[in-house]
């Protein structure tokens, strides 16, 4: 069971500003926790009540030693900012990016320029994750990846992935002046993404959900990139795909060129 | 201004029953009300605000003809499903789709079986519609192509794309006796995606967000897809990825082709 005050402190973690100033966040989920507990990110407590897996309390047992509170379902509906809590909640301390661009020199860097949703930005945390992308670099305006729908979204891949969150002008001032890796960016008048000659050591942006990449971020692109529509008839099609399928789309095409 | 009786008919089509046995469903937003007004999809009604754009207003005049109601910000929060509704709300005539297994014979169809949640399968509508394909067969248990938020996701591709419900065994049964397409579908157990030769005139099944394709349904598929994952090092990557962003990579890639 847990103090008035324990609790109280959970439920204060579906803020931004308490958990930016705790440095704290929260998780949720049998898959998401196992995924967590797998990872070398530091646990600070976790809630279970009676109703989770076997196999969860045994990888519990043996990963970690630390505070273990049991709690009953009533007070984990209250705890929990999910609308159907499941039986697990751990509350983990944020991870402080090292950022170093020598170390991108031989990668591939999803950039992202204000994407709000925190769904979309859980969704490319896990693809990034699929596709072997170890590191996202985000403006200052992105979604908070400690949002717990960002948590949700990427199912446990925040935990396998390293994201940073800087200026974007700044990253890639900085690229100039040292590793000078090529900058492709998805834009409506971009080359068509399967004929353009792809180098897999690069930055690859994205841009918020309405109005794409902004410009001065557009100014730093090398090579702009476009999904062709295949949109039929007289018709015209979407103006657009959603931002999550287009970084999938582009990521599996940038691994896919290994296959050629 | 609408009556009592007028809102209470409007708010009532935020049930999946009630919208069942009116045969009527809302629109929301400029972007997706102007793909309704020019598409040929019957309007039964249309609520204004005095902020929607002047674009908007010329193209109602311009494309319609029906009943159009100008309602205050307030009467709008009230009979909007959205939270932060924008200055128009349609109710619109659903459409009964005719189907005809000889009309897929020289397409590319998706099909769904049991996507439940509503965002996907809006952006799974988005998506054919990028990619040029006409039809999505889904199961019954599919989501509600009308449901709020499946209007929403799709932007306006809803308007372009033929939705049919059917049971998918019926359907896969009557592809052998008639037209016999290939039956592609993506399995954990399939071929490598990238490397498969792919046929443009198929049914391409994506499955559930948790159980996958049901086994009942992948006893039809002929050539199972993978999307290969390349997450790096030691570490395991994601079980999977979203299957609306799995649809997306596939689509992407049977459409790619044409490229070669």
């Amino acid at each position: 069971m847990l103090s008035k005050q324990q609790s109280k402190n959970i439920i204060a973690l579906q803020q931004k500003k308490v958990r930016r100033n705790e440095e704290l966040f929260l998780v949720e989920g049998e898959k998401t926790v196992e995924d967590l507990l797998l990872s070398d990110w530091s646990i600070r407590m976790i809630c279970i009540t009676d109703s989770i897996s076997h196999n969860l309390k045994e990888l519990i047992s043996r990963n970690y030693s630390g505070e273990l509170i049991e709690v009953s379902s009533e007070e984990m509906d209250r705890i929990s900012p999910q609308t159907a809590p499941q039986g697990v909640l751990a509350i983990v301390h944020q991870k402080e990016s090292r950022f170093d661009i020598s170390e991108f020199k031989d990668q591939l860097v999803i950039v992202l320029d204000d994407i709000q949703d925190p769904g979309n930005l859980g969704t490319i945390i896990r693809i990034a994750d699929w596709f072997g992308i170890r590191h996202i670099v985000c403006s200052m305006k992105t979604a908070e990846c400690y949002n717990p729908k960002v948590v949700q979204a990427s199912m446990g891949s925040l935990f396998r992935t390293t994201i940073h969150y800087m200026d974007l002008a700044e990253l890639f001032q900085l690229n100039v002046e040292t590793i000078n890796l090529p900058v492709y960016g998805t834009l409506m008048k971009g080359e068509n993404l399967f004929t353009t000659e792809l180098k897999g050591n690069a930055f690859l942006i994205m841009g918020n959900e309405s109005t794409g990449i902004s410009e001065s971020v557009q100014s730093f692109i090398s090579s702009p990139l476009n999904i062709p529509s295949f949109a039929v008839g007289s018709e015209k099609g979407p103006d657009s795909l959603n931002v999550a399928i287009a970084t999938g789309i582009v990521c599996a095409e940038f691994r896919r060129r290994v296959f050629r």
